[in-house]
């Protein structure tokens, strides 16, 4: 049991960075990857196919065996977690919101948080009601950055175009209270798994005194910690990666890079459908 | 039967630039608009799934009763128009492929012809085909752009960050073949139908001397005088435009504004499921 992998999906490839974080913090323990590209994005689409392909997906991972789940996407976890632990008592489900609320929470100083997500993410407002919870005093300002993503899927994370991109969202928060003298978010949620690749550009315009929280670091810690809460560490000294994709696998290959920081190669990634 | 709409489809609200387009020269015409935003995009998904899905649009437009239909998306043109053209024989059937080509060929000099679009447009090469049979001679380079489609739908369609982007995909072609005194392509088509709203930012990044062909203003054209071949145009003074969207009527009359020109009523807007 221990040996099994860790299951993890995404609508696409940025659920990659929560591997490339996962990785980093548990090196022996290996990663069976589902990204649901053939049917992204999950983030225009209603809660319930949301949760209708989230719970299709885990299906399909559980088959092959793993010993966790983590669901390494904001809007699969706002619109599906509660199913998928009802539907799957046996396995403890890890979704990116918590964490990341947990996180802002303990690196608030006022308890002003900024949280930048996809449209959907942010309409929702599943990190406002999961930081409000730990928090009930805190000041949350939701800010949809719907660039972000096809920026960080372009490669464009760097430089004045991703910073001009960055400001025109982020600014009104930021730097034009902080001209004014008024408060602002001591704290900013990267609030969608593709966001970590712009972290240099967005703390580059959050300017000074903002601490940047990074839900695939801070789900990565969650899940280490859960697997030795349940006693599910794997002995082994190196891990290794799978990878499922629901289209054209030789494009996740090649965007999968970006976000994992190394190359995913061909030969490890299998296309399934669902 | 000559009072019937227009029927037309994209994947999402890009196609209302051919709507706009169409309205633009047929004032008199009806127009009955589908966006299958629910399963946007289509530009990722397989050649087969896009024919499905264009046809189960098509027959829900034929359906509510048209007199002729245009496929208002390139990914969709690309991959279904001849199956929409079986199994609609009675209806004529028009893409944004064809009319663009024809316009290109006929607005070239010396046939060295860009044409940008989607990653799936470029690589399917459905323009350089339709190109090289109307001109044999032609040189047709295609460069896929695609952050245009998110940059269109979120407004960034002019200034400093949309010139920049544009020159990141633009230049290697155009500005610094120009400086080595280099050929460059004399014509440049908007091979999607979002890119119309950067028509501004591509020409200024194309510079002087390159004509930049729109599909929508010649699918536009070539729904006019196919409509006076089958002797079906309308007789009214001025026609009305209806909207069918599989998500979120709200969020498509809001998107839809900035590709039409002018506000769409959300009470024009009605959900359908296919």
């Amino acid at each position: 049991m221990n040996e099994l992998p860790v299951g993890l999906f995404d609508s696409g490839v940025g659920g990659l960075t929560v591997l490339r974080a996962m990785r980093a913090c548990m090196p022996g323990e290996s990663f069976l990857y589902l990204g649901d590209t053939a049917r992204l994005p999950y983030g225009t689409k209603s809660r319930d196919t949301i949760a209708r392909y989230s719970l299709q997906v885990t299906a399909r991972l559980v088959e092959r065996k793993i010993k966790l789940l983590v669901v390494a996407c904001n809007t699969a976890t706002a619109a599906a977690l509660p199913a998928l632990r009802r539907a799957y008592p046996e396995i403890p489900v890890i979704g990116v919101v918590e964490p990341g609320a947990k996180a802002a929470c303990a690196a608030s100083r006022e308890g002003f948080i900024a949280v930048i997500g996809t449209e959907s993410t942010i309409r929702g407002r599943a990190y406002d009601e999961a930081i409000l919870k730990l928090r009930p005093d805190a000041r949350v300002i939701g800010l949809p950055c719907p660039l972000f993503v096809p920026l960080a899927e372009d490669g464009l994370v760097e430089g004045p175009l991703a910073e001009g991109i960055a400001a025109r969202y982020l600014d009104r928060v930021f730097r034009v209270p902080r001209e004014r003298g008024e408060n602002i978010p001591d704290c900013l949620v990267l609030g969608c798994t593709h966001f970590p690749l712009l972290a240099d550009a967005i703390t580059h315009v959050a300017g000074p005194g903002v601490t940047l929280v990074d839900s695939a670091a801070t789900t990565a810690r969650a899940v280490k910690s859960t697997l030795e809460e349940h006693g599910l560490r794997s002995a082994a000294e190196t891990g290794e990666s799978f990878f499922l994709t629901t289209d054209d696998a030789e494009r996740f290959a090649r965007m999968g890079e970006r976000f994992l920081g190394f190359p995913v190669p061909e030969s490890r990634v299998e296309l399934v459908d669902l």
